[in-house]
């Protein structure tokens, strides 16, 4: 992308072919813009389907993209990893239809990592707007 | 249901024609077993869609579960609602197809209700078997 | 005490003169109630120096106390532990001198233990306000 | 101090007056070393008193200086707040005496602000080490 100075090809192409091909991932419509070196960036092109009643994107549809983005992160250092925790905060209402994430692993110990992420909804001219902040707690499998 | 005796018809009445008939509730086949008096219980059956690679539920639907539950106890006392936080422990792996999250209201101010929730997977016989644990800060708009 | 079921005197011990009798602990004055069989219970004398400038009990004292308690409760059920996260509400201001908290294990894995507690200051005839909700992810050192 | 270009001396003089001259907060000897436009930077040097167990600062009193800086940062755009939740994340033993902790305000709505914090302890050359990071929700009183 020239844009990432972050990112590793090979491991986004593993991302893409094991991760984001398949169930909630493909269905979500998550697009890997880059990962590498602990960091990743995600783009979600949000359909009808994913709003709540007030029109706006699910808050399940944001901690989902802000989790898979912590996970990620952790991933392009650590390997195979799972969610241990994480804490959600919703700022704003995130309008449709694009969301943007970035997350990046602060600390890796052998067994853990935290990760920070932040979830931007765009408007005109990608003009960004911070719709929630999270802190995750990955665990590292293969350690 | 007559084994929920927080159970108030009225107020479920409103969840299911308000909340969970559009968009991503009604996707994710969220079903209202009982709501009322700070507490709801809601079961979910996992289509293939909502799983990830290991072939077990997507976190992302865990958290929109438990994240949903939250909202939804505290809205049977407060009314309009929107979740500020929440913090989720993804305890085991979460086996599908089916889902049942508990949430109750712990404590209610004029702005604020602090809300804990229990998802659980069902194995045979329906036993439950906990697989995430969750405390949310749910802001109430009607204040 | 007659009036905690759970109460394991030896494992009661063990706390007092290890993880009590030293440092910041005997400094906040914490009195351990029972322990024993995933559950605890604390008072805790406050004296002005733990006040903040509002004249309540600071913030960092009931966190403290609270991350005390969820530690130890899972210390009762897996050893030698340390906390690895924890998610505090404050939820009403905790008026001196008298704090108590209860901690309860939800779920024990080989690693990792999840704990909530719950933080009450006392009135008049040791009637009991909730000042804050605590979630915790406590790691097992000796897994 | 010159390398703190949020720095605010009037700000600064007001959490040294009033917040950081009482109570537990003179006691933990928090040393305010730059305030102003949501950010903050505060040393601590931590005496026998504030250690656990195993001769590590405790982590209630990370907690209580993480929580404190998160507090104060918002104070610097908001006055009169009260901290309504925060996450920790203990990540290394946190070996005395010296700790500093930097926070900084991510989003401040009307109502409320998203603050994040990292808590180090420092080693020779004051080479810093990160032991803690903290993700809050900060109440704004006077909204």
């Amino acid at each position: 992308m020239g844009t990432y100075p972050y990112s590793e090809p090979e491991t986004e192409g593993l991302l893409r072919e094991f991760a984001m091909a398949k169930g909630f991932n493909a269905w979500l419509n998550f697009e890997l813009l880059a990962a590498g070196q602990g960091q990743i960036e995600i783009r979600q092109e949000v359909n009808d389907d994913l709003l709540q009643h007030h029109g706006f994107v699910h808050g399940g549809v944001v901690g989902a993209l802000a989790d898979t983005a912590c996970s990620w992160a952790a991933a392009t250092l650590a390997g195979d990893v799972v969610t241990s925790s994480y804490t959600l905060q919703l700022l704003a209402p995130a309008i449709p239809p694009y969301l943007r994430v970035r997350a990046c692993v602060i600390k890796k110990t052998r067994s853990t990592a935290s990760v920070e992420a932040k979830v931007y909804c765009l408007g005109e001219n990608e003009a960004e707007r911070l719709v929630a902040n999270a802190l995750a707690s990955i665990a590292i499998l293969s350690s």
